[in-house]
């Protein structure tokens, strides 16, 4: 597709957060907004899974190295998969497995959320380097990287869980 | 973890679907199985969203190389991320998002079902290997022969959608 045609359909959309490709762009404008909704609220238990998954080998007794590369391996390349067409207009209120968590801010924070989604991404593409190629110590201080890039996100643009 | 205590653990977790590792063990001992449930749901959830996603590339009139290779690649992470703990003993009824949809046959298949995630795995894998290297009419190929690994369980061990 020609960038021309991306950026129209990027106008047409209304779609500001994050880079999304043209094929995105197609599905997030074929699917239901409780489907995306749907579609995010599972990638997000994904990324708490792996997460868990990740801290848990952190504080067993016995490290599991091929545990934490799997995990970690699952955690950024969702995170970098494109999430962003999850979050397409007409998705800001509604209801997916449940009532989205998104605060209206989210949608309309612009470039601020791109730089969020960027960081989350980066981080998680680092644990994987570092899972592979280190300890349980060094795997620790990275995943704390992790953990603030969501903690960043939710402080600001989730509703606290009740 | 030394390996004789690794089969103790999955001995008495009664736990025959893949292999997993200790710490992946060690969580589903954790968690609650309606926890566990909405965990897979989530990850199939995932999976038909990325293989969603291929497909409509497939089906565009511009082929879209860096989105096939972006959701390709977060499917092969989630297939291979290690999903047999999540249907952990427990776990054969019971609700997460919605009543399971796993068959009772699933969890008395042992290697059988092994042996299908172990496809799964492979063929999505490939897919990554082919959307990097390769054009269209490659992707479709071997798009059919994941989405075939996928058809093969859903035949014998998903209940029916209503």
């Amino acid at each position: 597709m020609r960038p021309s045609h991306k950026v129209l359909l990027a106008s047409t959309l209304g779609i500001s957060i994050l880079a999304a490709s043209a094929g995105a762009f197609a599905q997030q404008a074929a699917a239901k907004p409780e489907t995306l909704i749907k579609w995010r609220q599972s990638v997000f238990q994904v990324i708490g899974w792996t997460c868990g998954r990740v801290k848990l080998a952190l504080d067993a007794a016995n490290y599991d190295k091929e545990e934490v590369i799997k995990a970690a391996t699952a955690l950024a390349a969702v995170s970098n998969s494109g999430i962003g067409p999850l979050f397409a207009a007409g998705t800001e209120q509604g209801k997916g497995w449940h009532d989205t968590a998104a605060k209206p801010e989210l949608f309309a924070a612009g470039s601020k959320v791109g730089e969020i989604a960027g960081n989350l991404a980066r981080e998680t593409n680092e644990l994987v380097k570092v899972a592979n190629s280190s300890d349980a110590a060094a795997v620790k201080v990275q995943f704390g990287k992790v953990t603030a890039t969501c903690k960043a996100c939710h402080d600001d643009y989730r509703v606290k869980p009740s």
